[in-house]
């Protein structure tokens, strides 16, 4: 009874890991659950026996997808909390723009949620609050809270609007999709009283994505 | 012969508008080509003698949706150029963030354009560019115009990640999808040197999606 128990719950991890990855890499309405259930190497009919619909599998997935993100980013630097710069350079980096399937589930689906179902909505606001919670932690010099909230507000749109325009132009134009991000991360940075680019030390920290400037 | 080449003209022509609409108001993975042929009033069949592909179909309904989207939005005031807020006040609006089938294409379908075929990346960088040139040309008393193009940028991945947000918050959280079309146009407004709140002047001239500040 107790390995059943462990099988189950190992069964529908597989099936969560599985969803979230193809949801980033292909979108929501780009992956069935046939390819889902393979990938985990599990049944179509297993996948009913843990979630009712794709979209109650979907809504778990994207609340691991952004759990993942979140959790990488954040953990890039253990023991301080980042700076606005070093999100910044994390996010919006040319490995983050390269990899979605392993990357912020927000910025993979954004254009997709508004498609979906009201308890998708629920757990896309709560990734939305988290990042933009961090953000506004991170944004320094500011004459007042309401300021830093409507900044973060924007940070994180213009993040995630930034990912999906670096990865829409990539394919045509690879240099303006670097372009898009370098701008966005330079723009956002000044937001916070920063300025990303004439203090080299907090860029160079960063490993993930850092590249030439066009 | 000459009517057969214009019922040709305008079978191609409603095949575009309909697949135009479908793909933002469903997604592009979201629609098949019976649904678009179908809607266009034509058969399956048809659809392939027009275009060779769905992508192919994809990349001129990119197109047409975004030549639409900047037309609705350049010529609400006729004789000249918006300014920012107007811009921010029409692009960030209830009522856009509402209607996406008769809205931007690259809001509409941010993050699934990555995943399609180069020539959809083409046209869609072709209609990013023009709509950064439109926040450029409207940004106001920056040092230089490299400044001025890096924040445009950052104000179309705003935009752009503005409405897929508003839309992906809504069904769960309206106060927050309400209060995040706020925060990006007042954030936006300040890029350009001028502050859409204070001056409620060009705010209340424009029409579409005027509302209540949370």
């Amino acid at each position: 009874m107790r390995i059943t128990k462990e099988k189950t719950a190992e069964n529908r991890a597989a099936l969560v890991q599985a969803a979230a990855r193809l949801f980033r890499k292909h979108g929501i309405d780009g992956v069935g659950v046939a390819e889902i259930s393979k990938a985990a190497g599990l049944t179509h009919g297993a996948l009913y026996a843990h979630f009712p619909s794709k979209e109650a599998l979907a809504a778990e997935a994207l609340s691991h997808g952004m759990a993942h993100g979140y959790k990488a980013m954040a953990s890039s630097k253990a023991g301080r909390e980042l700076t606005l710069a070093e999100y910044l350079e994390f996010y919006l980096s040319a490995a983050h723009r390269d990899n979605p399937a392993v990357g912020c589930a927000i910025a993979a689906s954004a254009s997709e949620l508004g498609r979906q179902d009201a308890a998708i909505s629920a757990r896309l606001t709560e990734g939305f609050e988290r990042l933009v919670g961090t953000i506004e932690r991170a944004l320094q010099d500011l004459p007042s809270r309401g300021q830093a909230r409507q900044r973060a507000v924007t940070a994180v749109a213009a993040m995630v609007g930034g990912i999906a325009m670096a990865r829409a132009t990539q394919k045509a134009n690879p240099a303006l999709s670097d372009e898009i991000l370098v701008a966005v991360r330079r723009v956002l940075g000044e937001l916070g009283g920063e300025s990303v680019e004439p203090k080299p030390a907090p860029a160079a920290a960063s490993g993930a994505g850092r590249r030439k400037k066009p």
